[in-house]
């Protein structure tokens, strides 16, 4: 019997050793090696360079050639592919309603990520707090400390985390041992959390925005998250606070955030993640106080190994057991929740 | 009986209204407004403007004006002078063996910089071990992601501490939280701190250094801890190591670190002090991956106020007892040790 075709589609970077070990024996290995959406969606075709792949190791990488998997692609699979095993935390480039109704089970990595992601947030709130990143471009145009204001001791301020997952809950660890006080908003409170984790239900947001000092973003990208921190979330915090996103740029509706930053409402941002990368909002660069990296959450040689192992694993799983592990939440039965 | 009188000696930003509870009742304080050394040591002499003065509170901006507490300075304190209230952790400035003989105390503001110091620490470390501040570099000049390597988790790495104060074991519990492995160096093993910070000996030095991943200096500059990181210590470090500096310039040869930077011993180093600030070394700026920080390290409006307070109040004990805390360890009778 022919062993099972799968498709990697996209980039493995560090785990081409793993590749061979996870997948080598037990199945096919096809790369997915289109240069265009069209030649990847005749690929598909019955007769296609591509048919009969049960599944698909899938990472980000892959959208600039393919763009991303859309209804139209995942409509396009055929019946045969039954797993998508995506390489990353954040999943908004697959369109989970057409694989659900299709009965496609995607899995993510979660986990592998929080430490490097976590600790980009943390980077983004040192920086903004204590204005190091406009202090660097001070020295380097060679004006030593002159213009530069005293800031703020992270120890004497509070942080709000939106969304105490993995990711965020690694980050409330971090910023802990800084000496911050930690509050945090999620659907539902963690009782797993030590009690330093300061729950504030839907009803009380606004209690916890006029608390915050310094806002950090980790809500997933979904149609219901689009924008969900807007004008009116904006205008609840503190005035002279800070938001630090290393999410999802959408999740921010970005003109609200750049007009409080144009009349001081906000005192800085520290950004990770934009609406519409690579694309960065010109005005965004006018602002001295600001601090902008270009989505470099994961990228870490240990982080995007672990991530690709970890997808890797997953894909592995479903063809040695018909099941796998990070089956997304939308996906999971009820019996998994 | 007249009030003694204390001379405030370089800025005073944050506690104004402190210096008027500490000081105003049961002292006479008067400003230093020399424009520069001779009128300073002018004002010193019988019938000066400084005549009689008992205590200094000192800051290290008057050096702008007078250059450092130098023996000559000291020299010229009449006989009056009793205690110097240095703000600052670093009492480099000051000549202690000049004071020393003449019986006068120097007292330093240890502790209240801990905070401040230790998060500009691993703000360097974070941005070294990720190459952030290349990649807001890069996306500043439009080029987004390209031509930057996947760096390194903190999680993974080896931070080794080298000398174990307030601020250096503050920086280990950040840099713990964090996940990194926590080795120090100081000149006696400390009993108080957790079993996570492995001590290291200096015969076992060598031993540390070739576990290194990044090295973070706290020791103070002294005639005998100048170019204490020299050609010998940097190459002992582990191939890639990154040193981080929030110290003093001096601590570190210079010339070394930067040939071990161009032949890639070194893979970055993070700055926050140099041997002649605000000068620079030009060729620092050329180095792509390193993050260098305009001395920032106490430069926060909490931790500023902290510190003058604390100073003031060392200044305010020896007034109304006759003696005070924080007298820097040169000058600590034997019983106090």
């Amino acid at each position: 019997m022919a062993l099972p075709r799968v498709l990697i589609c996209g980039d493995i970077v560090w785990a081409h050793e793993e590749t061979q070990e996870l997948l080598g024996s037990i199945s096919k290995v096809i790369r997915m090696d289109s240069p265009d959406r069209a030649d990847f969606l005749n690929g598909l075709k019955p007769g296609g360079k591509y048919e009969g792949i049960v599944g698909i190791y899938r990472h980000n990488t892959s959208a600039d050639r393919l763009g991303i998997f859309d209804a139209k692609i995942i409509d396009a699979l055929s019946g045969s592919v039954k797993w998508i095993a995506h390489n990353g935390a954040g999943y908004d480039q697959i369109d989970i309603a057409a694989c659900k109704s299709k009965g496609i089970i995607v899995s993510n990595t979660p986990g592998a990520v929080d430490d490097a992601t976590a600790t980009t947030g943390l980077y983004l709130l040192i920086s903004t707090l204590r204005q190091f990143s406009k202090a660097e471009r001070n020295l380097r145009s060679g004006s030593w400390k002159s213009g530069l204001a005293p800031a703020h001791d992270p120890s004497t301020k509070t942080l709000a985390i939106l969304g105490l997952g993995g990711i965020g809950f690694r980050m409330a660890e971090m910023a802990h041992a800084l000496g911050m006080r930690i509050l945090y908003h999620s659907r539902h409170e963690r009782r797993d959390v030590p009690s330093w984790c300061e729950y504030f239900s839907v009803e009380k947001l606004d209690e916890m925005f006029a608390l915050t000092d310094v806002l950090s973003v980790h809500i997933p990208l979904k149609k219901e998250t689009e924008g969900a921190v807007g004008e009116k979330q904006i205008r609840a915090l503190k005035k002279g606070a800070i938001i630090v996103n290393t999410a999802r740029g959408k999740v921010i509706d970005e003109h609200a955030m750049i007009r409080a930053l144009e009349d001081g409402h906000l005192s800085a941002v520290g950004l990770d993640v934009y609406p519409n990368e690579p694309e960065v909002n010109p005005r965004l660069l006018e602002f001295p106080q600001v601090t902008l990296l270009p989505h470099m959450g994961t990228e870490t040689e240990e982080s995007q190994r672990k991530m690709e192992v970890r997808a890797l694993t997953n894909l592995r799983d479903y063809l040695t057991t018909g099941s796998g592990k990070d089956i997304v939440p939308e996906l999971q039965s009820k019996s998994r929740l």
